[in-house]
């Protein structure tokens, strides 16, 4: 029993529990859980973000700090690495990972990419607190176009 | 950064979530986010139980199903074993963790223990659902004299 699939299956009932508490906002609208998701994954990510070994503290440069996201806070969640990273070398960046776990378990027919959303909202919010915790304010939003591949883009927030 | 520190903030923000949309019941009601995380908790253990190696599957003595419970289950989920496992020999069996990790981060004042279920509510569905994927129904309830230490108390029920 790996620890992964306790946190996936968490995850899940959690996704399920918010999603069907959730009342339909109707066209154009945005369902309210999804905040609650981005906020729950913030606020672990903000605890995770304070629990980093202290060296990692040290480096400031922006793209150490993300390619610290992209290796050790991915590894410590889900295992694994991001695929890629890439930049504009003006404070966005793109990370790419190509089987994203909490995406892996849906069938991967079109019809199921409009269902998406929901299990990258969580994770958004735990990259934006991470971040937050190392002293960088970001904006994360997230997209699919294949399943289970999936492209988190981080917008660094200029002080 | 350790897996069990992604559990318990997990977790903690879950029930934080779900107690806060629930409303008061009023004197002598129940919340039903108890019920919800008691659900959910359920439905993980399920499939935790479906996940756990094959051949303890073998075995059918109920006792040797709880000591499973008490070991293997604990330390997949809590990275620790349960540290006292008692019965009547008639269906009722008392687990005891005297650091349940779910609750050390509290403070040990009295007046926190009337917080400590909504912090149990998901584990004794975690008991529960494990148990029903064994092939056992079963009552699980919690209690707290003192923390963080705690009893699950599970009642197997009878076909």
């Amino acid at each position: 029993m790996a620890d992964p699939t306790l946190f996936e299956f968490l995850h899940t009932e959690m996704v399920a529990e918010l999603w069907a508490q959730d009342p339909d906002p109707g066209p154009g609208g945005q369902k309210t859980s999804l905040l609650v998701l981005e906020g729950m994954g913030f606020r672990v990510g903000q605890a995770l973000g304070e629990r980093l070994p202290r060296e990692t503290l040290a480096f400031r440069e922006e793209l150490d700090i993300l390619k610290f996201l992209c290796k050790d806070l991915w590894v410590a969640v889900f295992h694994k690495q991001m695929d890629s990273l890439r930049t504009n070398h003006q404070g966005t960046y793109v990370l790419q990972d190509n089987s994203f776990p909490l995406l892996v378990r849906m069938a991967s027919g079109l019809q199921y990419l409009e269902e998406a959303p929901k299990f990258l909202a969580f994770t958004c919010g735990l990259l934006r607190g991470t971040l937050s915790t190392l002293g960088v304010k970001s904006l994360v939003t997230a997209s699919v176009a294949a399943l289970p591949s999936c492209k988190f883009q981080v917008v660094i927030q200029k002080p």
